[in-house]
């Protein structure tokens, strides 16, 4: 029923996406999509996670603003180590974000404050969410914004609740070679650290 | 070529195994599924993970016992909340730990400290990891250790690498229905917090 090897050709054909078509896309993609993140295991199985799915562009467009606003203050701060500047200068990722008013539909991530390893896994929850919006053929970008709390805030979230990511869904609007990738040898060890495969 | 709806299936299938046969099973699997792992995204791409699987019965037992020592004391201390109580008694789950004697692998999960968002991706990364391991037949548990830097130490890790979980891997040893899961209803908002789909 599932082919050999459907997961590693998900996850090598995924690649992060900054640049989105404003063309809508099935709400009913993106909800399979959280439907499988919320199969995912948690710690006491205390599904910590919750998910708003915005696809109103009013409320797209201040979420955007919001962040281009900490985006510039952050990139024009000093604070940066310069590995990263240069990283983000050859991909030409600036403060601007318009792929948070441009994609048809954002997905805000929260994890519940308290709960045991709920960060962990929230995100794990966000590995089955990538590659099942990927199945839909659906690119996604996991942005980590800078004002987190702020743009909670704006949604309306309670305070036990940690905004982990924002993650625009729609068409690529780019054609983007995906990023190199460490291969086994260089990431895997056998039996004790240092010992490869 | 990828069959409508097979990550929902891989995700609803997949569920915390903590009783393993013996039986080996191939290490082209466990590797496959750690190739899929690789491929996740990372903060600037950083890929801040590492694997170690261990086959070795020897480290396995090791690993066991130290983990067992404080997993016995974590247990019979006071410090954990009645309703958690409660969760693992009805679970059967006390502080023995055979499946990481008993489960023909374990991969161990290394976060490297200072990458931006490394705990993030990492565990992003595990989630492709566990519906890899379901695609193979393998089950699969997120154990995360009371005493991480101990286990790391025995592993030889160097200290700029934390111990995020150790993953036990193999055939079920138990046939267990799957814990109930939260609806979209239930987890899920549109446009803001509260917001019922």
């Amino acid at each position: 029923m599932i082919p050999d090897g459907v997961v590693l050709e998900l996850a090598s054909k995924r690649r992060s996406i900054r640049k989105f078509m404003t063309t809508p896309v099935p709400l009913g993609d993106v909800f399979y999509a959280i439907k499988a993140a919320l199969q995912a295991p948690s710690g006491a199985n205390r599904q910590p996670w919750r998910f708003v799915v915005i696809g109103d562009s009013e409320t797209k467009m201040r979420i955007r603003e919001a962040s281009e606003a900490w985006e510039k203050r952050f990139h024009e701060s000093g604070s940066l180590p310069e590995w990263f500047r240069k990283w983000l200068r050859e991909r030409n990722i600036t403060w601007e974000k318009p792929f948070l008013s441009e994609a048809p539909y954002l997905i805000a991530v929260f994890s519940r404050r308290g709960e045991p390893y709920a960060r962990e896994s929230t995100w794990l929850a966000i590995g089955y969410l990538l590659l099942a919006l990927e199945e839909k053929g659906l690119a996604s970008l996991t942005y980590t914004p800078a004002n987190p709390n702020v743009l909670a805030k704006m949604i309306g979230t309670p305070r036990n609740y940690m905004l982990e990511t924002i993650i625009p869904v729609g068409l690529a609007g780019e054609d983007k070679k995906k990023e190199n990738r460490l291969s086994l040898r260089e990431a895997v060890f056998i039996n004790e650290w240092g010992n490869q495969v």
